[in-house]
């Protein structure tokens, strides 16, 4: 039974946003915790925290603001234009989704291979 | 400027299908020859074969025909089943990009990085 696989990303010069880093931001929005978030995602703190940097320069804007100090070190916050991005494109990619599965029913739905024969 | 860029392919157990192997068959169909589709490709003859031969496995039915001998080594061409699926595929992409363009409009043409301000 075929399934359909998609990845979607936005780039000006370099990337700036896509299904990873939205997901990256849902984790660091519900934790409260790059660190949290980033072994939650497999990755290591260091990546994720280059990941936000370079997307950072990309898009002009801060994603995430520290909060320092504290017995736990301190934590991780979406600033408001890091939460706004996030739920638009959260809302974007449902959307694409929905039309992709759509047409690609539209266009395969009659092949064997996905109708489950 | 925000551009949007996808990939989208198919897949049961493994990949079946997807924006590489269709732009490969394109060529294999423009070209009548795996070899010279591979170097247009920039991916070695064994690559592109081996891709080929996974993606035949996957799907159950073969994509490709060889012309043997002849002064030029023969060719290869395209079965029925591999060129109808190409075209399915081709067709299905080419409404996938105008949707997600459609959606990308929808949710972030009203961004600044969207309408080059």
């Amino acid at each position: 039974m075929y399934r359909l696989r998609s990845k979607i990303w936005l780039e000006d010069r370099g990337k700036i946003f896509g299904d990873g880093p939205c997901e990256l931001l849902e984790k660091v929005d519900r934790m409260g915790s790059l660190r949290q978030a980033a072994v939650d995602m497999k990755m290591s703190y260091r990546q994720a925290w280059d990941l936000i940097r370079m997307l950072e320069e990309n898009l002009g804007f801060p994603l995430m603001e520290r909060q320092a100090g504290g017995s736990q070190g301190g934590g991780s916050n979406l600033t408001r234009e890091g939460r706004a991005l996030m739920l638009r494109y959260r809302d974007f990619r449902r959307d694409a989704d929905k039309v992709l599965e759509e047409l690609f029913e539209q266009h395969f739905g009659d092949s064997p291979g996905t109708t489950g024969d």
